[in-house]
């Protein structure tokens, strides 16, 4: 069974019919599950996550980044989070039986199609950018929507497909390829939040630590617990169990211990299978031998 | 999606083209998804494994039956596993969206069609059993086809459904509901097989250890590795990690570590899941958070 997600980002999470009419285009092509919808009003912004063959994701996506230029006007979009236009980004996420090839050609496709017929502008991201610089999302959305009407125009941000001008209302739109990225907190046994903002900096790829780990030291109050709030961006390449015995090893340095952990969300059996074999040693296991994922299979 | 799995066990080990024909009896149900055939020329048995909604299972395990008592007479069966029948033993397996009570009411439904419409004996085992020595296969199936002639008159040993004597050809038929059995061997980093034999019979229920669990230590010839072979018979009364664990505990007394351990065979998803949870102290974790999981529900 083929399965991509789809997880877009909408610039408008204050009114909610706008968001379900949205949604509404997503749910309205067959063989589309839709796994989660959530809107948060200062960022106003929505993330809509669905699931589906390759051919349905991308007819999906198109129809929502259709609807969402029809009904989202950014010349009055205010809102906390970055982003350059009604449909900001478009991520393909490889889930059963496709590889990141596999989203990666999909995502050009998908780019070409939006730049075309609906006239926005697509930037190439991650795992499908053509160009190293922009891998980086942060890259590719440097000066918002605001700034990039006049940025555009230079060689170095010509969108890869589509106009060389922004949407007069839609904007622009990031559409790319990537691993699942898998939301982790780590709990310590402590209040000191200095002590999660230090273990917090010790494993982050941006202090020198896993290039695919991100984290920060918080301190959820209801609880008095110092927390390591985490996203595991590649968990191939780093593990959940090697970024738990990692956060383990520098707490215990301050002699502080692993309270429990928590996964927000959703994500991929395989990253928890992996912990599993980690733990238990288990060799020569794949996972064909697990009954539902054997259920899925040919 | 409601699953359950059936491993039917049928008295024919030597003669692929009858096992084929039964097979073909469970595959030419619609719903029947088939994992599994394998065949012991020695034990001159078959096992076959299988999935799907509970009615469809209930008429595949019914049909398998039925083609077994045509094609299978048990006054020539020769073999070194203890057997009662053509059909000999059929348990239920809760899957995904059935309960255990499912799963029981299915099997006493699939025993009373088998004993009424083919005459053949039936005898309710582990979870459907009707009385507690019945739990017990091993109780049920004593004497074994021959012996239980006689026996099945004794009021003790009268069948749960079916006639008062054995089918002329087909026997008799255990029909259950049970968890599913893991096999899972775990290989220490020594040669010395009765340091493995002391830890087997330190887990195992039979001798004092974990009533869930049976246990043997053996040696593994080209290796040269001892190890500790294991049937974890419900994860979730002691789950792998549990059993890991007692075993490098055990075996450190004797000052051996762990070398790997390996999963023989399918296992449901949540005996991994379990075990990734156990060892990251995930709190507040549930598999619907697991997006191939998630897939499958509504």
């Amino acid at each position: 069974m083929k399965l991509i997600e789809c997880v877009p980002n909408f610039s408008e999470g204050r009114r909610p019919e706008i968001v379900q009419e949205i949604a509404g285009a997503v749910t309205a092509v067959p063989g589309i599950k839709m796994l989660d919808q959530s809107s948060d009003a200062s960022h106003n912004r929505s993330v809509i996550t669905f699931v589906g063959a390759p051919a349905a994701v991308k007819k999906a996506a198109f129809s929502a980044t259709q609807k969402a230029a029809e009904l989202i006007d950014m010349e009055s979009h205010r809102g906390e989070h970055p982003r350059i236009g009604a449909a900001d980004v478009i991520p393909l996420i490889p889930v059963s039986g496709v590889s990141m090839e596999d989203c990666v050609v999909l995502a050009r496709e998908l780019g070409q199609e939006i730049g075309e017929k609906l006239g926005i502008p697509v930037y190439l991201y991650e795992e499908a950018a053509l160009t190293a610089e922009r891998k980086n999302l942060a890259a590719v959305r440097r000066g918002e929507y605001e700034k990039l009407k006049e940025a555009i125009g230079q060689p170095g941000r010509h969108p890869d497909f589509g106009p060389l001008r922004l949407h007069p209302t839609a904007g622009a739109t990031a559409v790319g390829a990537r691993p699942p990225l898998i939301a982790y907190n780590i709990n310590l046994d402590s209040s000191d939040v200095q002590i999660a903002r230090k273990i917090a900096r010790s494993i982050r790829g941006s202090s020198g630590g896993y290039p695919s780990i991100k984290a920060l030291g918080v301190l959820i109050e209801e609880t008095g617990t110092a927390q390591v709030t985490i996203n595991v961006c590649n968990y191939r390449l780093v593990s959940l169990a090697r970024v738990f015995e990692t956060v383990k090893s520098e707490a215990a340095r301050y002699g502080v211990g692993i309270k429990s952990s928590e996964i927000v969300g959703l994500l991929p059996m395989e990253a928890l299978l992996d912990s599993a074999a980690f733990y238990l040693r288990l060799q020569g296991f794949h996972s064909g031998q697990v009954l539902e994922k054997r259920l899925t299979e040919n």
